[in-house]
Protein backbone atom coordinates (compact mmCIF):
# COMPACT_ATOMS: atom_id res chain seq x y z
CA UNK A 1 0.00 0.00 0.00
CA UNK A 2 1.36 3.32 -0.74
CA UNK A 3 2.18 6.46 1.32
CA UNK A 4 -1.02 8.15 -0.73
CA UNK A 5 -3.04 5.56 0.21
CA UNK A 6 -2.33 5.25 3.46
CA UNK A 7 -3.03 8.87 3.89
CA UNK A 8 -6.31 8.31 2.33
CA UNK A 9 -7.63 5.38 4.35
CA UNK A 10 -6.76 7.49 7.73
CA UNK A 11 -8.71 9.97 6.07
CA UNK A 12 -11.00 8.17 5.21
CA UNK A 13 -11.64 6.44 8.46
CA UNK A 14 -11.83 10.21 10.28
CA UNK A 15 -14.30 11.35 8.22
CA UNK A 16 -16.36 8.03 7.99
CA UNK A 17 -16.15 7.76 11.33
CA UNK A 18 -17.09 11.26 12.53
CA UNK A 19 -20.60 10.53 11.81
CA UNK A 20 -20.88 7.38 14.03
CA UNK A 21 -20.93 10.02 17.34
CA UNK A 22 -23.58 12.52 15.13
CA UNK A 23 -25.78 9.50 14.37
CA UNK A 24 -25.35 8.55 18.16
CA UNK A 25 -26.31 12.01 20.19
CA UNK A 26 -29.14 11.84 16.91
CA UNK A 27 -30.60 8.35 17.77
CA UNK A 28 -30.30 9.03 21.27
CA UNK A 29 -31.97 12.46 21.73
CA UNK A 30 -33.96 12.39 18.85
CA UNK A 31 -32.61 16.55 18.87
CA UNK A 32 -32.26 17.12 15.52
CA UNK A 33 -33.04 21.46 15.38
CA UNK A 34 -29.87 22.49 15.15
CA UNK A 35 -28.77 20.58 12.17
CA UNK A 36 -29.26 22.25 8.81
CA UNK A 37 -32.13 19.79 6.63
CA UNK A 38 -30.05 21.79 4.01
CA UNK A 39 -26.68 20.52 4.58
CA UNK A 40 -27.70 16.72 5.22
CA UNK A 41 -29.99 17.28 1.50
CA UNK A 42 -26.61 18.50 -0.31
CA UNK A 43 -24.03 16.27 1.87
CA UNK A 44 -26.11 13.01 1.11
CA UNK A 45 -26.45 13.40 -2.00
CA UNK A 46 -22.68 15.09 -2.41
CA UNK A 47 -21.38 11.70 -0.91
CA UNK A 48 -23.43 9.46 -2.98
CA UNK A 49 -21.47 11.49 -6.29
CA UNK A 50 -18.28 11.02 -4.72
CA UNK A 51 -18.95 7.28 -4.38
CA UNK A 52 -19.17 7.29 -7.66
CA UNK A 53 -15.75 9.19 -8.56
CA UNK A 54 -14.19 7.03 -6.42
CA UNK A 55 -15.89 3.96 -8.82
CA UNK A 56 -14.13 5.61 -11.26
CA UNK A 57 -10.97 6.70 -10.43
CA UNK A 58 -10.79 2.66 -8.36
CA UNK A 59 -9.62 4.97 -5.53
CA UNK A 60 -10.58 2.79 -2.90
CA UNK A 61 -10.56 4.75 -0.05
CA UNK A 62 -12.88 7.31 -1.48
CA UNK A 63 -15.22 4.13 -2.37
CA UNK A 64 -15.32 3.00 0.77
CA UNK A 65 -15.36 5.82 2.90
CA UNK A 66 -18.35 7.71 0.76
CA UNK A 67 -20.43 4.34 0.86
CA UNK A 68 -20.29 4.55 4.58
CA UNK A 69 -20.65 7.66 5.51
CA UNK A 70 -23.83 7.46 2.79
CA UNK A 71 -25.05 5.56 5.16
CA UNK A 72 -24.72 7.69 8.30
CA UNK A 73 -26.00 10.62 7.00
CA UNK A 74 -29.06 8.90 5.52
CA UNK A 75 -30.22 7.92 9.35
CA UNK A 76 -29.24 11.53 10.29
CA UNK A 77 -31.13 13.12 7.68
CA UNK A 78 -33.59 10.44 8.15
CA UNK A 79 -34.74 11.65 11.53
CA UNK A 80 -34.34 15.46 10.49
CA UNK A 81 -36.91 15.11 8.26
CA UNK A 82 -39.00 12.97 10.25
CA UNK A 83 -38.06 15.45 13.66
CA UNK A 84 -41.23 15.90 16.08
CA UNK A 85 -42.13 19.35 16.74
CA UNK A 86 -41.27 19.71 20.54
CA UNK A 87 -41.06 16.53 22.45
CA UNK B 1 -11.23 18.18 -18.26
CA UNK B 2 -12.35 14.29 -18.12
CA UNK B 3 -15.56 12.74 -16.82
CA UNK B 4 -14.42 12.20 -13.37
CA UNK B 5 -12.66 15.18 -12.95
CA UNK B 6 -16.65 16.56 -13.70
CA UNK B 7 -17.98 14.36 -11.54
CA UNK B 8 -15.82 15.13 -8.59
CA UNK B 9 -15.86 18.69 -8.72
CA UNK B 10 -19.89 18.28 -8.94
CA UNK B 11 -19.20 16.05 -5.71
CA UNK B 12 -16.89 18.28 -4.52
CA UNK B 13 -19.26 20.75 -4.63
CA UNK B 14 -22.04 19.64 -3.25
CA UNK B 15 -20.29 18.09 -0.27
CA UNK B 16 -18.58 21.12 0.33
CA UNK B 17 -21.44 23.92 -0.05
CA UNK B 18 -23.89 21.56 2.23
CA UNK B 19 -21.64 22.98 4.45
CA UNK B 20 -22.79 26.67 4.07
CA UNK B 21 -26.18 26.28 5.11
CA UNK B 22 -25.04 24.72 8.24
CA UNK B 23 -22.99 27.46 9.35
CA UNK B 24 -25.64 29.93 8.67
CA UNK B 25 -27.75 28.69 10.38
CA UNK B 26 -25.62 27.99 13.47
CA UNK B 27 -24.08 31.74 13.17
CA UNK B 28 -28.05 33.02 13.04
CA UNK B 29 -29.49 30.51 15.79
CA UNK B 30 -25.73 30.06 17.67
CA UNK B 31 -28.02 26.62 18.64
CA UNK B 32 -25.48 23.69 18.79
CA UNK B 33 -27.45 21.85 20.86
CA UNK B 34 -28.27 18.49 18.31
CA UNK B 35 -24.69 19.07 16.92
CA UNK B 36 -22.17 16.26 18.12
CA UNK B 37 -18.86 17.68 19.27
CA UNK B 38 -17.03 14.82 18.51
CA UNK B 39 -18.45 14.70 14.94
CA UNK B 40 -16.96 17.89 14.29
CA UNK B 41 -13.49 17.63 16.10
CA UNK B 42 -13.26 14.10 14.14
CA UNK B 43 -14.49 15.29 10.94
CA UNK B 44 -12.02 18.55 11.17
CA UNK B 45 -9.41 16.56 11.37
CA UNK B 46 -10.32 13.85 8.71
CA UNK B 47 -11.03 16.78 6.43
CA UNK B 48 -7.30 18.15 6.45
CA UNK B 49 -5.75 14.61 5.97
CA UNK B 50 -8.11 14.44 2.89
CA UNK B 51 -6.56 17.63 1.66
CA UNK B 52 -3.03 16.25 2.41
CA UNK B 53 -4.22 13.08 0.31
CA UNK B 54 -5.40 15.19 -2.08
CA UNK B 55 -2.14 16.90 -2.89
CA UNK B 56 -0.64 13.89 -2.76
CA UNK B 57 -2.51 12.59 -5.48
CA UNK B 58 -2.58 16.06 -7.24
CA UNK B 59 -6.32 15.53 -7.37
CA UNK B 60 -7.83 19.27 -7.53
CA UNK B 61 -11.41 18.33 -6.80
CA UNK B 62 -10.73 16.64 -3.52
CA UNK B 63 -7.90 19.87 -2.33
CA UNK B 64 -10.45 22.69 -3.19
CA UNK B 65 -13.67 20.64 -1.66
CA UNK B 66 -11.47 19.56 1.49
CA UNK B 67 -10.10 23.30 1.74
CA UNK B 68 -12.98 25.24 1.65
CA UNK B 69 -15.06 22.16 3.96
CA UNK B 70 -12.02 22.71 6.18
CA UNK B 71 -13.18 26.60 7.32
CA UNK B 72 -16.45 25.79 7.14
CA UNK B 73 -16.35 23.09 9.64
CA UNK B 74 -14.14 25.27 11.48
CA UNK B 75 -16.88 27.86 11.75
CA UNK B 76 -19.26 25.35 13.57
CA UNK B 77 -16.65 23.85 15.50
CA UNK B 78 -15.39 26.60 17.23
CA UNK B 79 -19.36 28.00 18.16
CA UNK B 80 -19.82 24.36 19.35
CA UNK B 81 -16.92 24.51 21.67
CA UNK B 82 -17.87 28.00 22.70
CA UNK B 83 -21.69 27.38 22.74
CA UNK B 84 -23.54 29.37 25.73
CA UNK B 85 -25.47 27.06 28.21
CA UNK B 86 -28.71 27.98 27.22
CA UNK B 87 -29.74 31.33 25.98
Amino acid sequence: MSHPDLLGYAAAFLTTASFVPQVWQTLRTRDTRALSLWMYLLFTVGVALWGVYGILLGAWPIILANGVTLLLATIVLWHKLTEPRES
